[in-house]
């Protein structure tokens, strides 16, 4: 009672699934629902390449990010072209995972299921932990409850989408907008102000310069390596295309035409804010520096310091943006796990939408992997980078490899221009995921290569058991079944009362073969009570009387009936079990549930069927026998008065 | 069958009814398990009578010590004189509820129980925190983790009671008889070196004297009010006298005779050990200390020193048997709590004896209880005493006024020596139970004021549910219940599979005068595709097809209940829900459970029968049907094969 209102209160009043067709989403909320992740990124994926280049290089790794920013941009122009050939080809939704299984076969599409399902619980991770970095950097006493600010976050989008799309599209897309605006306008007022000579180089703080800079490894200077290694670190800005091709079901109609649509903007905007810091960064050098972030330097030196209105709208956006781009994860992952459910690979359950029509489960087991991240690595981003990009590029390269065979087995019109495009873009990425596996392995890459086989063999598993049932399960239409030979037994406990007389005639009226009493007693000495106790009801059912000298009732209940289905050439064992049932869940407390273990133990054996005959005991006061067998028309009355 | 394997290995192998017998105790151990917590009350009794009087009196309050422990001996000649009387009126034990119960009526009785079941609960609080003090005094490192080791020492002695009592005595007895024969030498050694000359009064120590004296409680000087507050902290001593009269059933035949021989040694060596205690301290003049018991410095001063072995097994048989006198109220209160609840005033469960014949419910709840306590008050012996001598004082001033009715009833041989010594007891008692209510009210003793009715009425609501459901379920022998007019549902899933056809077989063979099929669908557009597959099964009964558009199960199939229920005149309705039954428990997570919602929900509908129809699936490859109807020779072989 009081969970349900709970509910109600955190997620709103059910929807019917008719309502369903009105929770699809105008363009404008889909870019604030799917967009966010890719966008986000922007907002770190610059500072990362620093991170790994200015210990070899210093102050010179500045020189590298143009270039390296415009390789990942190439790197976006080539995967976002191919994906736009999916969204046409699958307008059911599914991207990776679906065109792998249509193309490529079971094995590539687990792997692709498994490679996106740990990519969006990472999303979420990284994107809470950067929030929350963002936000602490800002509100200095709110440092140290990382964790504890990364696991709310969560549990505020996760309840965020229980409580339907629609109205997280509402709630997400104004930061998205705020982000896009106040970026573009650092970045144009900013090489604006550098062209025309009012704004110069910041200088170099070498006290934070010498926290990053290591005189060992400067030695090596920049090699190929650590240009690959700031390549991947870069290349997570990627993350987040994949997400409308999941999710085209959400779009309004045309859906596929939309969702291309959507994902242009989205390449357009990222792209371009992507290499807009780059350059931006080549020219005002900010020095990288553990207390303030490369973007927050920059957005100062732009805007005019840190109690600039323009600054601090900057810095607000960012950890409003970063923060809700798990968002994005939280509108695709349940979508995902349905269609992988539906087709056998995880539980059903994750089918079910719940009563605002979202896919409730799904939701749920996000929040609780991503928090458990969250908790393991003690929400810090540069831990959880370095697992992030396998489980992207990956199911980049089977999406592609499979649009190949796609445009090769169908020759559609026009079906040389797609294949090459496609063709390049699987190139293209499956060389990024050997230069991420390579260059990280060590520190961390490892993790999502051994998680998504597990995951591969848990999704086999779990088809196997379906696949198990089905069979056993399946039946023709011309099967015909003969009326049935019962053998039946009634449990009587201490005492005969109403309910067992009552479970007598029930038995009675399956016309059983064999209809037998039974009754467990603890101290030998109780049996002839009970026996006699029997004969005064002149029910004409023999009782047996069964001694348990270890005080257990399940064990020789179960032995009893094994015994009579070897004896008895019957169809089906039928054990009815008088149950006492009170009002109130205290009072049940005061009543033994040995018949509840006994319940769930028959319930386990085979060609056994369980009846439950309650007998119900209101409150003090009033006593009103359980069935309407002998004074039925009292009982009636009784209960209408009740109401 | 990992938690069972732990059971075995924790407690012991089962123990069948009839070993009960073999379970009683010889004399020389029911003394170790019964009389622990009386004896070693005197290890903190004397003390506490200082802790009160010093702070107004200074050095000067060592004067009063002889003279109050005085008064306690007598008090505790009186109540054992009186409780002798009880063991041989009453050898079936009860003690103080048993007696009033009889002679009293119920609403005394009652107030008897929650008293002592109060104080057995702060018994074993009040000893293991102060053997906790004992141990984390000897041992340093251990210090701050008071709670954490007071629990686990509770933990310790339930496990110990929980593996049957013939093993606690076994445990129990050693350091009891240790510590007796230590302290009978400490008093006789240290009289016979002080009356010798060889030993001289202790310096004062001023500057642990300050911490406890006060200038401004100096003034009053020990007042009447101190007086009686320090005789009911030396009052505690007579805890555990009722522990023999409530556990006499535990004793050898002639239980009455034992069990009063074993209740006058006990008051023998607890009235010696107390008052020698009080002579020696008063001889030697210890300086009450915050860092050592005056036990402890006495120990010091007679053995020589710290190092001297005798000092040393002093120490230790102190602090073992404080924490094992806990065990006294181990070994009674699930006899307490077992006859309360067999006359219907606590749940039915706690007169269950477990694997190994101990009332294992008694032993759990007094482990929690107590455990809570020692949380609440952070294992600190200080807090508890105030709450403990009411509840213990209430029960003797009861049992003992029940026992003068008893006498003017019964008018035995010697009735009148047995009156008087019985009014004696009770006029005795009521004055200490009104001084220590007086006395100590406000520091602690109003819980039990609060706590004691709070549990009669608990008591009273439990006997009114009991005798509810008693005249609910009671039925004569003549009785004739009519054959029942069946109304059947057979609730069907998304697909007709071989658990329906049964589910229907099952149906028809009750020869129900309504049998319908129920399907839920949550899409309208499924109610069709339902429908037609229905049809081709050709079972000769219509199915209703419930549209839910809120998804839910459960709401739509009672709703359809009720309504049938209305429309039939049916005796009972019979809902049959085929369930699918997999092997492993993680297989059941893969299928959804909103049929044990429903059967939940349903159990608690008046006159509704559940039967559960279930589809066993095996492991992977085996693919077995259900019950035997079909295909049973088959069936049969497969089992025998897989056995």
């Amino acid at each position: 009672m009081t969970f349900s209102v709970l509910k109600r209160v955190l997620l709103g009043r059910p929807l019917p699934s008719q309502a369903f067709e009105q929770q699809r989403l105008p363009k404008r909320l889909a870019l604030g629902v799917f967009s966010t992740d890719a966008i986000a990124s922007t907002a770190f994926a610059t500072q990362e390449i620093l991170v790994v280049l200015v210990p070899a290089a210093g102050m010179a790794a500045l020189g590298y990010l143009v270039p390296i920013s415009l390789v990942v941009v190439a790197l976006l122009v080539i995967v976002v072209l191919s994906y736009t050939q999916t969204l046409y080809a699958y307008p059911n939704g599914g991207g990776s995972y679906i065109v792998s299984r249509k193309n490529l076969g079971t094995y590539p599409s687990l792997v692709a299921a498994a490679s996106l399902m740990v990519d969006y619980t990472l999303t979420v991770s990284v994107s809470v932990a950067a929030g929350v970095a963002a936000i602490t950097s800002a509100v200095a006493p709110l440092r140290g409850n990382q964790t504890l600010l990364g696991v709310g976050l969560i549990a505020f989008i996760a309840l965020a989408n229980l409580r339907g799309v629609r109205e997280s599209g509402r709630l997400f897309a104004p930061p998205t907008y705020t982000y896009i605006a106040i970026m573009t306008l650092l970045i144009g007022y900013g090489l604006f102000r550098t062209f025309t000579g009012d704004l110069h180089p910041l200088p170099v703080d070498h006290k934070e310069l010498a926290h990053f800079t290591n005189p060992e490894t400067m030695i090596g200077g920049v090699t190929l390596f650590l240009l690959m290694r700031a390549f991947s670190s870069g290349a997570i800005a990627l993350s987040g295309v994949e997400a409308i091709s999941n999710g085209i079901q959400a779009f309004r109609k045309p859906e596929s035409r939309n969702a291309a649509i959507t994902l242009t903007w989205t390449a357009f905007i990222l792209g371009g804010l992507f290499f807009g810091l780059a350059v931006l960064a080549d020219q005002l050098r900010p020095t990288l520096s553990e207390s303030q972030t490369i973007l927050s330097q920059m957005g100062r030196a732009v805007f005019g310091g840190g109690s600039s209105p323009l600054y601090i709208i900057l810095q607000a956006s960012t950890a409003a943006i970063l923060t809700l781009s798990a968002n994005t994860a939280f509108a695709d992952f349940p979508r995902l796990s349905a269609i992988i459910a539906r087709d056998g690979y995880m539980p059903r359950q994750l089918t079910n939408r719940g009563d605002r029509l979202v896919l409730s489960n799904g939701i749920l087991v996000l929040a609780f992997a991503a928090g458990l991240l969250v908790v393991a690595f003690g929400a810090s981003v540069s831990s959880l980078v370095p697992l992030f990009a396998v489980g992207l590029f990956t199911a980049f390269t089977l999406s592609q490899a499979g649009m190949v065979v796609h445009h090769w087995r169908l020759r559609e019109p026009r079906w040389h221009v797609g294949i090459v495009i496609n063709a390049v873009g699987a190139a293209a990425t499956m060389l990024v995921l050997a230069v991420i596996l390579i260059s990280k392995f060590t520190e961390g890459a490892w993790i999502p290569t051994v998680v998504i086989p597990l995951l591969v063999v848990l999704f086999k598993g779990i088809h196997r058991h379906y696949a198990t049932v089905e069979r056993a399960l399946h039946v023709d239409p011309d099967v015909v079944i003969p009326p049935i030979k019962h053998t039946v037994v009634v449990l009587v406990g201490e005492r005969v009362h109403l309910g067992v007389l009552q479970a007598i005639a029930y038995a009675k009226s399956l016309h059983p073969q064999f209809l037998h009493a039974v009754s467990v007693v603890y101290e030998p000495e109780d049996a002839d009570n009970r026996r006699a106790q029997w004969e005064r009801f002149h029910l004409e059912v023999p009782l047996d009387v069964i001694d348990s000298p270890y005080r257990d009732l399940t064990g020789p209940v179960i032995e009893y009936v094994d015994k009579l289905d070897e004896r008895w050439d019957s169809d089906v064992v039928t054990v009815i079990i008088p149950e006492l049932v009170v009002r109130r869940w205290w009072q049940q407390l005061l009543h033994n549930q040995s018949a509840l273990w006994l319940k769930g133990r028959l319930l386990f054996r085979e060609g056994t069927v369980v009846i439950s005959m309650p007998t119900h005991v209101l409150d003090p006061g009033e006593v009103k026998h359980p069935m309407p067998i002998r004074r039925r028309r009292r009982r009636r009355r009784n209960r209408r008065d009740q109401q």
